[in-house]
C-alpha cells in the first residue's frame, strides 16, 4: 500500500504541465475548453482575471473582410467573451454544421492559444487551435475505428534539386500486407506549407481512411512533397533548423520545381509498389500547389489520367521566361489530344481566386478541353480544400 | 508584369497569419522571437502594450523548486522581460550551453505561447515552445545534413487488447534499399506521453540519424508504441477524438501492458526486415517506461540481451496481485541466468525517483546481476532522456 501511494505521488509529478503551470482557484483549475455539447453547441472558457477583454476568433463565426497587404479577403469573424466573478472568461456559440474548426483567443489585443486545449495546426507562421464538430462532413476528419493506413516521413533524392528532401506518403490499409500494385495521388500544398500541410491542417490521411473504408475511394498511395525548392525540409523539419517560417520562399514559383517533378514520380514508382502508368497517376494541388499541379500535368503532358485544381493559382505567367512557361497553350492541347479521364477544378464563390479561374476556364474552352468544374461557399481556406480532397479521390482510379 | 504583381498579391494573402493577426507598429510587426546570437545568448520578445508583466519560464533558467502535486520537484526558473516604449517586451539571456529548451511565456500571470515561434511539443495536456542551440549536445537534436531514416505512423493488430493500435517506427537510412535485416530497439514512454513522444519531445529520428552518420551507433530499428492501453492512439491520433489530455491514464501500470507487449515484437517481427533474436533486441524506456521495460525484460526472460532504465519508475509493486507482477526476484534472477549484454540504468542525482532506483541497484547486487549504472545533474526531465538515449544507442548490437 505504501509503495502504490508512493507510485501514485511520483506519477502524478512527472508532469509538465504542473511544473509550468499556475496557482488558480480551484473552480477553474480543470477548465475544459473547448467543451462540445450534445446539441453541437460549443463552450470556449479562457481564465485570465486581470484582462479586460478576451475575444475568440475562428471560421466558427460569420466571414468578415479583412486586409490582407494587397486588398479585401474573407477572414475569420471576431466575437468577445464575456466574465465571471473568478475572471473565467467563457462563450457559447449556435449549434455549429459540422466541420473542423480553427480558432484562437485575444487577450487585450494580443493572440493567445487556448492554453486547455493543446490540439494545433501550424499554417505557415501561426499555431491555430482547432476542434473538430462530428455528425456530419467533420467525420470525414476524424480517425475512426476503421483500418488504417500508415503515414511516413522519408527522405528522397532529388538530382534535380541537388539535395535529399523531406516528403510524406500515405500509404493505404492492407498496402503492406499484399503484393498488390496500387495508384497514386500526388497532392501538392500551397504556399506557407510544406510536405506536413496536407496530413496536418488538411487532414488526408484520415480523408484517405474514411473514404476507403466506406467503398468510396480506391485504395491508393498518396505522395506529399514538399513544394518549396529551396527547403529539403519543410520548417522545423529540414537542415535550415527553426528560422522564423517566411511566408513567400524564393523559386516556388519559377519553374524549377515542375521541372524537377519526375524525381519525385522516379521515387515513388522506385520505392513503392504502384502502377506505374498514366493511368494510375493523378495529381492535385491548393492554391499554388494547383497552379503547380496545372504545370506539372501540362508540361509532362502524357503522365497524368486525372489532374485536380483546388482554389488553383491559376495565373498563365505568359511573361516567364522559363522554359516550363513556353507554349502554355499548346503543351495544354498536347495534353488535351493525348487524352485523360478527368480534369478537375474547384473553387469557392468568395475566393480572390475566381476571376482568374474563370479566365482559365475560357482558355480550357477555347481549346476544346473537357473538364469538370466544381463551384463551392466560401473562400481561400482550408475547409474547401478538405472538402475538394473529399470529393475529388472518389472519381479517381475507377 | 501586370500578372506577376496580380500573383504576388495574391500569394501575400494566402496567409492565415495575416488573417489572424492584428495591427501593430510597423516597428514590431516582424518580431523575431526567440532570437539565438553567435554567441550563444538569446533575444526572447513578446509585444504586449497593455500587459503589466511578462516573464518566461524556461529550463534554461537555473531550476526552482515547486510544488508538484505530492510534494517539491527541480522545475524549471522564471524571469522578467522588460518593457520598452512600443510595448514589446524582451530579455536576453547570457550565453547558453548547447541544448534543447522549451519555456512558455506568461502575461498578467497568464500561460502564454510564444506567438512569433510557431515550434512547439506537446507533454501530456500542454504544448511548449522550443528552440536548440548548437555547437554541441543540441546539434544531436538538429536535422542535419546527413542520410535521414524514416519515420512511420502506423497501426498494428494487438490481439491480446483487443484494438489496433497505432506505433511508430523509425527505418534507418538505407533500410529500404537493401535486403538486409536490422536489430530493433523498442523505446517506451513514460506517463503523459504516447506513441509520438519519442519522436517530439525526444528527437529520437535526429538522435539516430546522427549517431549513425557519425558511426557511433548501429543502424537499428526503433519501435516506439503507445503503453496507454486503454488508447488507440495518443491523444489527439486515436479513435478518441480531441479531449482534454489526462496525465494518468487507467491501467497503464497494472501489468496489461507488460502482458501483451509481445504483440508489439510479433508485428515487428513479421513487418520489418528485422534480426529476431535475443541478440539483436534492446528495449529501453523512460519514467513510467522504464517500469515497463524492467518489468517486461524479466517476464519474457530470454527476449532481450540489451535493457535501458532512464529515470525509471522503480517501484517492484510487490504488493500488486496480477500474475506479471508475481516472482519478482525470481524472474531477474532467471533473466540474469539466461544472460545478457547490457542491463544499464540512468538517473538524474535531482530526480524525485533517485532513491527508487538506488534500493532497484541493491536488489541487482543482491542477486549478483551485472549492470551500468550512470548518474547525470538534473531531475526528471526530457533533456536527461535525450542525452540517455545517445548514450545508450551507441552500446547497442556491438
Amino acid at each position: 500500500m505504501k509503495l502504490q501511494i508512493a507510485l501514485l505521488a511520483s506519477i502524478a509529478i512527472f508532469s509538465f504541465s504542473n511544473i509550468f503551470g499556475q496557482e488558480v482557484p480551484n473552480e477553474v483549475e480543470n477548465i475544459i475548453s473547448p467543451e462540445i455539447h450534445d446539441d453541437q453547441t460549443v463552450t470556449f472558457r479562457f481564465y485570465a482575471p486581470s484582462a479586460d477583454k478576451v475575444e475568440i476568433t475562428s471560421d466558427f463565426l460569420p466571414a468578415v473582410k479583412v486586409m490582407g497587404r494587397f486588398g479585401e479577403v474573407d477572414g475569420p469573424g471576431t466575437t468577445p467573451l464575456i466574465k465571471n466573478e473568478l475572471g473565467l472568461w467563457s462563450i457559447t456559440t449556435e449549434p455549429l454544421e459540422s466541420e473542423f474548426y480553427s480558432y484562437n483567443f485575444s487577450v487585450d489585443g494580443i493572440r493567445s492559444m487556448d492554453p486547455n486545449n493543446p490540439y494545433a495546426v501550424r499554417n505557415s507562421s501561426s499555431l491555430t487551435n482547432f476542434f473538430i464538430i462530428g455528425q456530419g462532413q467533420g467525420d470525414m476528419y476524424k480517425t475512426n475505428d476503421i483500418p488504417h493506413g500508415s503515414v511516413t516521413h522519408r527522405w528522397y533524392d532529388s538530382p534535380g534539386l541537388e539535395m535529399d528532401r523531406r516528403i510524406t506518403v500515405y500509404t493505404p490499409p492492407g498496402y503492406e500486407g499484399t503484393d498488390e500494385e496500387f495508384p497514386v495521388l500526388y497532392l501538392l500544398h500551397g504556399a506557407g506549407g510544406d510536405e506536413d500541410s496536407w496530413s496536418t491542417h488538411g487532414r488526408s490521411a484520415q480523408i484517405m481512411d474514411n473514404l476507403i473504408a466506406m467503398g468510396k475511394a480506391k485504395p491508393m498511395i498518396v505522395v506529399m512533397p514538399n513544394g518549396n525548392v529551396v527547403q529539403d525540409g519543410g520548417y522545423g523539419q529540414g537542415s535550415n533548423g527553426f528560422p522564423k517560417p517566411q511566408f513567400i520562399l524564393p523559386q516556388t514559383m519559377n519553374g524549377v520545381y515542375e521541372a524537377n517533378f519526375m524525381d519525385i514520380v522516379k521515387f515513388t514508382e522506385e520505392n513503392y509498389r504502384v502502377k506505374a502508368n498514366k493511368e494510375h497517376r493523378a495529381i492535385a494541388g491548393l492554391s499554388m500547389g494547383g497552379f503547380h499541379t496545372m504545370h506539372i500535368s501540362r508540361y509532362y503532358p502524357n503522365t497524368f489520367d486525372y489532374v485536380g485544381l483546388m482554389s488553383s493559382a491559376l495565373m498563365p505567367r505568359e511573361d516567364a521566361t522559363d522554359k516550363v512557361y513556353n507554349s502554355i497553350d499548346a503543351t495544354l492541347k498536347t495534353q488535351k489530344e493525348n487524352g485523360l479521364k478527368l480534369y478537375w477544378m474547384a473553387i469557392g464563390k468568395t475566393d480572390f481566386l475566381y476571376g482568374a479561374n474563370q479566365e482559365f476556364k475560357k482558355k480550357l474552352d477555347d481549346i476544346d478541353m473537357a473538364y469538370e468544374y466544381v463551384e463551392t461557399d466560401g473562400g481561400h481556406i482550408w475547409r474547401n480544400w478538405r472538402i475538394y480532397l473529399a470529393e475529388f479521390a472518389p472519381k479517381l482510379f475507377n
